[in-house]
């Protein structure tokens, strides 16, 4: 493996075991009874242990969103044309998006890669031109790139992951584009979940049922077709993946090797963590998984990593749209655990005290 | 009736059916694929419909927290001591709350409204003081308010309700503080939907099995004492209600008279939606649920008023905690459907397209 890109996974560490357990005690004593933030507890206390810090503060919201094109799509699994995918990225640049009008709403910083589209694309202060391959191969019948392409993805991604993650206490969020992805990310999820492509295919963007069979059945091949080695992550982003998905597991990486913590959006962002996770055991610490896509395979992908989104909205346009919108819930989880008073500070009773003081 | 609290009621409108029918052609014209940003979609269109503007700005957030105390808590239907309710109050002006630091993060004005507190509270640039009454009195035996004092509280919050309301394009959350308004609040919401206290009461800040027994024994005693009439939602306010319930009920009509829309929280701001519900059969369009909270009633609350929560994080904590979170989720699907480009304005091929131009 590429040495830098190796350094950098051998740096991530966990979440810090003795800060989670001091963020609880905390948590426990803030004025409200206990349990009642609910989830917004648990989000608080992880990423205190991802902090490195009791009381976390956030510092600003990154989302990076790569874009690329697919092989795959000569096999027809998408009713949307291929040169989409490029016209969204001028669309992102544009700021007339979903996840832009996001962005600019929640005060998000965008970052816009070319990973590999087709279309040759105008400089723009706010894109990344890397350009891994012209689109994709074709999977149904070859591997999608090379491992070479596939470690580039990872470093450059990882590179974009460390500096939109600054000292590490920004959340980062992962958004993708690319007409076609849903069909590599299904086979990612099938070769590295174990999982048939008959649960881990979805309808994308709006299949009907023959179309969805269809799709199905370009998934077993492509993983018949490649044979992808499902110890070896790497393998699997070449063998079935895409230049995003690269992108975004490096993205991961270089984030989490920052300390930072990383919001995931949906199906292909989960699948990008599939990868990222596959190559540092310790990444999913710093994971949040923004939302349930309504995409089949996305359920699949939560459980193998062992998340639990916090949106569940009947999103599934990718882009980071779920990610973006719950960055704002991680950030006001946070300010709780950070900011609340303790019943102690603030000199209200508490159940606890009445109870004892009463007997 | 107050001739003020009738004519306000009297100018409460639906939503405009004509600009939800534009706001849903813009929507399906927007540069994704139909439906993929799932329950947004639905929450935009009807925020155009309230603020009659297919394209809909969100020009502000003000969130109003109602106090009261409840002479219900004498039948120890909580854990809690009553006087938590004061020193909530103060922890809220000093901003060391749950919700005063999520109303920090999301830059949401607060007012906090004495409706009703047993303690004596100092004078605060950000207190109303209404005081209705010194606490309810104990609707296990007789009614919580005489009729003038729920009108009272109606008519008062419906002032604060449309000055926070600003011109109408503000979105305004509800909140509560009050030791044991969980009780009459399951009693209202029995009263008015119909369904008995063993399903509409719930464990509140944490009851055992066994004290849940007695508080729902608590409400249905306080149906059969007081008898409210459930086709006159004051009556059913003065009988088995509490002066923060009607403060908030007031706030909803208020602002609903000014065109404005409303997050309601939990459970207790849900029984005041089902009191202003009873009074406006418009102000329903007015309404969002953000959030669905652990309190049993609630999903009963919530299906009457034919509201689906926004979020789902288990939350149960009250003082507008699950509706300030939600309000950035409405004016970001807001932001999507005011600013996104449409796919001719981008210049971006959609599915439809391609298929006639590829016949």
């Amino acid at each position: 493996m590429n040495p830098e890109l190796q350094e950098l996974i051998n740096s991530i560490t966990p979440a810090d075991p003795g800060v989670i357990k001091r963020a609880n005690i905390r948590q426990a004593r803030l004025t409200k009874p206990p349990g009642s933030l609910g989830r917004l507890e648990e989000i608080s206390v992880r990423l205190a242990g991802i902090f490195g810090n009791t009381r976390p503060v956030v510092n600003g919201r990154s989302l990076v969103i790569a874009a690329g094109d697919h092989g795959v799509v000569a096999q027809g699994v998408t009713a949307y044309p291929q040169e989409m995918t490029g016209q969204m990225v001028l669309n992102f640049l544009a700021g007339g998006a979903a996840v832009t009008a996001m962005a600019r709403t929640l005060s998000v910083d965008v970052t816009v890669v070319d990973a590999g589209v087709i279309a040759e694309l105008p400089e723009h202060a706010d894109l990344v031109s890397l350009r891994i391959g012209p689109g994709t191969e074709d999977i149904f019948e070859r591997p999608a790139m090379t491992r070479d392409q596939a470690e580039r993805c990872l470093l450059e991604g990882a590179r974009i992951g460390a500096k939109v993650a600054g000292d590490g206490s920004r959340l980062v969020a992962t958004g993708d584009m690319g007409i076609g992805n849903t069909t590599p990310s299904s086979a990612i999820t099938a070769a590295i979940t174990g999982m048939p492509p008959e649960v881990t295919t979805g309808r994308g963007a709006g299949l009907n049922a023959a179309e969805l069979r269809h799709k199905t059945e370009v998934v077993s091949r492509a993983l018949e077709a490649n044979q992808p080695d499902n110890d070896d992550a790497i393998d699997v982003l070449a063998k079935v993946g895409g230049f995003e998905i690269g992108v975004l597991a490096g993205v991961m990486l270089g984030a989490a090797s920052r300390g930072g913590a990383i919001v995931i959006d949906g199906f292909i962002s989960g699948a990008a963590a599939l990868i990222a996770n596959g190559l540092s055991p310790a990444l999913g610490d710093h994971l949040f998984a923004g939302h349930r896509s309504a995409e089949a395979g996305h359920s699949i992908v939560l459980d193998h990593l062992g998340l639990e989104p916090i949106l569940d909205l009947d999103m599934r346009l990718g882009e980071g749209t779920g990610a973006v919108l719950a960055m704002t819930i991680i950030e006001t989880a946070a300010a709780c655990l950070a900011e609340m008073s303790t019943f102690d500070e603030a000199g209200v009773s508490d159940a606890e005290t009445e109870k004892s003081s009463t007997k």
